[in-house]
């Protein structure tokens, strides 16, 4: 029974590492879309939405049943009610791939206002901050999770300046640019709350092993 | 045994309640703080949800722990786990309000680009819809739950019309718009994600009763 659980508990994460594999790849896609003005690949993140959506919905009723049927105590409980968790987190992520590929329909019959620089910097920022706190999840490894929560400024600051430059040095100037800095803009931000499930995924982390709580306390400061 | 665990029970449905009080609270200052560019109110906004924050984390430990002392089976289990999502969406929608609050900082020193219209109308979808999902879970009502999924359509349509005036009335007519604009196009999109959060409350209370989820398949349709 033991054994069978611990096993149990194995597949579970490999189910969530499947789907932040997914996440991670729907990332990666939509931001090639926009980089390449590639209508059928941003067409293909949205279509492919469906399948994460599924994932995501056979790894809840994963966890709801190895609760019921093993009725797991502390720090199994609470692996298992995290999971759950990331599982959600993961899933959003995954919508807001969806989210930058509509923003690629809009763009897709307009020039781009400038060559994109700061967005690619973001998406890596995003995707790794992603991949660093699924690592920190299956590693259980809570100083690679606090890594993930100091990325997360540069997410902000990056947003912000891409912001910035879009409203002030674009769209103030020429407003016959707003119908391309709006996307953009939006983009942008789809990238930076990417980061922001990314550093609830590693607050969940931190939470299964210290079993206290980072997340609050942390905005609260 | 059996009735103190159904009294649990009560106060954690007590315990949602307040937390989406607090959040439905929280929205009506932020906009209201908007509509009279109250800088005090949008502060107070922010400082507050560090209070809802601190709900959320103590709602989410009683449910573990719920789960931990009575084992409970099938629809309770269900129950609490659906608890704990709606317990993060609730969150969420007022962690927007403390967004929406932010906006009120940057458009304080600047004029409304013209009578607030549409975003009232919107924030008033948005509060019934949190409304609505929170008495669909209370008094397990999944008649009332499917009500606030065909909500959504009007705040997105809400929501479009707002950035397509924004866009293509303001900004792009007259660029000097753009810093005033921005961010009320930003309150749109808080808004509308507010509504989403009500829809996947509603989803969830749905998903409690029926067993069955309702979540994707829509999308996917």
């Amino acid at each position: 029974m033991e054994r069978h659980f611990d096993q149990e508990l194995g597949d579970l994460k490999k189910d969530l590492l499947k789907i932040a594999a997914l996440a991670e790849e729907a990332i990666r896609r939509s931001v090639g879309a926009l980089k390449n003005n590639d209508r059928l690949m941003a067409k293909h993140v949205i279509e492919e939405d469906a399948r994460i959506d599924a994932l995501e919905l056979s790894i809840d009723e994963k966890c709801i049943d190895l609760i019921a049927r093993h009725q797991p105590m502390a720090r199994d409980l609470r692996f298992i009610t995290s999971a759950m968790k990331i599982n959600a987190e993961l899933e959003r992520i995954a919508d807001l791939a969806v989210d930058i590929s509509q923003r690629v329909f809009e763009l897709a019959d307009k020039p781009l206002l400038k060559p994109l620089e700061d967005i690619p910097k973001l998406t890596m920022v995003a995707q790794r901050m992603v991949r660093m706190a699924i690592d920190a999840f299956v590693k259980e490894d809570s100083v690679l999770a606090l890594e993930v929560l100091k990325e997360d400024c540069e997410a902000d600051a990056l947003r912000n300046s891409i912001q910035d430059e879009l409203v002030n040095d674009f769209m103030a100037k020429d407003g016959s640019a707003a119908p391309r800095a709006v996307p953009l803009l939006l983009i942008a931000r789809h990238l930076e709350r990417i980061c922001d499930h990314a550093t609830n995924i590693a607050e969940d982390v931190i939470y299964i092993i210290e079993a206290e709580t980072v997340k609050h306390r942390r905005k609260v400061s």
